[in-house]
């Protein structure tokens, strides 16, 4: 298991932020959950003047061979589909980065289709969709560290283009169910009823789509079994885009970037990167709370309260997208606005 | 009574923007509460392709005599003070707008202080402050005309400009107090216990404080009861600031203005306004949900459910502010989104 080189921010300079942060012209805690967000970044930079360089979102692809058993409302052709409305520009997220001032990036991280050389796309291709996991692993160990590796090495690649502040997003039909099977394991559920907690309806199944959903998720349990290791886990139910995304996080952790949490699906790999390495996080900021049922499951197991609720459910990275104007804006407040004493005004009595 | 030539949006065109929406690449639904929003703002435009143009931010501020009766935890002079904050650009509204490429007007409505011509300032005094309504009404009739006149007018000023999306904020030492006993007899309230279910901590009050200014706020009732007309209440209870709030929100609307609602003091004025005018509610977009009690019986009362939640208490329109990228990007998504076919993306089985 590769050892990756993460240490936890340290905490020396909380008070010295702290007074920053109280001494601003607005009364004591009124910035509500910026403040602590303020505090989380200048800790994760180690400053008392943090700041945001080129922030940018990564989408993984990936496909899943249980999407051809029926676990989404959509054909697996959706996601080379989708792939190129990224490409093409036409797609929610490629709209929400471009208003955003966000740099987007585009990853084959296992889509079931030759796209080609093409501009635009990062080629980590590590087959040709997963194996279904209702049949056997939906993954080799190699296929996975290889998976793990590719996203470690973007997250490093980002880094050393001074992008500091990368936000995760994905793409791929059925994986929504992969991330259930993940979660189910990875809060150490131990019953089949338990996994109808971490299930839902995805992007959008009726209710005789989600029974068959589960149903077969139960058969992929009975199979696979529980594994605690999140290497074990990831191989047997993840996605190559799930895998590289808990890969890219570990990267962007050992890098000490800000790293911003989608939906579900992206905190099903935060799940396996925390698993492996839990002091990545403090450096995560959880954007969007989703009402797919597993992320209250993940978000109260990882103690984590994200920024916004906006019912969204496409992926894509939206929600973190959508959420980034506040992470900026708690970085801002702290280095721009005024003091009590530089603005003379009256403190509280 | 004035008479404000204020229609609701014709709502002939729902369906076709509802056809848009859902021919977007993503699961129908998919954008949660962006979808509705975008809705509502083709509407107010009465467009297919709607826009934002030239978004606003107006500041007004007064003060309150009943501030030295010790409604607030902050000395009156914080009013003028923090005026001079927003002149100088070190507020929190100021980094705010700044970031999210929005104007801003600061009006002195009512403050108790004597600026002289300053750049950057709208000088709408009506005067130096409001009397303390806990001995008589806060302001004769033709004061609160004259507030509501100045609102109507600016918010005129502002479309003729080329604005047509503008969010309200505010400034003025114990004006959660005013918002209180307006929010009371606005929505209808009989008795006192009523009172205290719209009554928090404004800024930060202690217990004692609370205490001291849910007595002060009954005995205001007991002086001066609770009046059902909006005029009346504006000039038993208000601030030059609210009803000018007002006034601006009415002339907004004639204007067919997006009007971003902030938090609870922006709320009052609101209410005010919608019982004056009640067509005007479908051009309000309410951006961050309080935690002062009386925000949640407003919107309760208007059924209104706001874009975010941020434990945000400082007013300036810091929550509209913050709240504006979700606007804009209920915006962009209609208008830069690909739809399945010019994708050529798979629809939904």
């Amino acid at each position: 298991m590769t050892a990756y080189a993460i240490l936890p921010p340290d905490t020396l300079l909380a008070a010295a932020i702290q007074h920053k942060i109280d001494r601003k012209t607005k009364p004591l805690g009124a910035l509500g959950r910026l403040e602590p967000l303020a505090r989380q970044i200048a800790l994760i930079q180690q400053t008392l003047e943090p700041e945001i360089r080129q922030p940018h979102i990564v989408v993984f692809a990936g496909d899943h061979g249980a999407a051809r058993a029926g676990v989404s409302a959509f054909p697996q052709d959706v996601t080379w589909q989708m792939v190129e409305n990224f490409l093409a520009g036409g797609a929610a997220i490629n709209v929400f980065t471009r208003q955003m001032g966000l740099g987007l990036s585009v990853v084959d991280a296992g889509v079931n289709h030759d796209f080609g050389k093409r501009p635009g796309l990062i080629d980590a291709k590590v087959a040709h969709g997963t194996a279904s996991y209702i049949e056997q692993p939906a993954m080799t160990a190699a296929q996975r560290d290889a998976a793990l590796q590719s996203g470690r090495e973007l997250a490093h690649a980002l880094a050393g283009n001074g992008c500091n502040c990368v936000g995760f997003g994905e793409m791929g039909i059925g994986n929504t169910a992969a991330a259930s099977l993940l979660t189910h394991c990875l809060v150490g559920a131990e019953h089949d009823a338990e996994l109808y907690t971490v299930t839902g309806r995805g992007t959008g199944l009726d209710d005789p789509g989600l029974y068959r959903k589960r149903s077969l998720l139960a058969r992929a349990l009975q199979r696979g079994g529980r594994p605690r290791d999140p290497l074990a886990v990831l191989a047997e139910y993840g996605g190559f885009e799930i895998a590289m995304m808990a890969g890219a996080m570990l990267g962007a952790a050992e890098k000490r970037m800000i790293i911003v949490i989608d939906g579900f699906i992206v905190t099903s790999a935060l799940l396996a990167a925390h698993a492996i390495a839990p002091a990545l996080l403090p450096y995560c900021v959880f954007a969007h709370r989703s009402h797919e049922p597993g992320h209250r499951v993940q978000l109260d197991f990882l103690q984590a309260e994200p920024l916004i609720e906006l019912d969204l459910r496409l992926g894509e990275g939206t929600g973190a997208a959508l959420a980034f104007p506040l992470v900026q804006a708690a970085v801002n407040f702290v280095n721009e606005m005024a003091s009590f004493e530089a603005a003379g005004v009256s403190d509280q009595a």
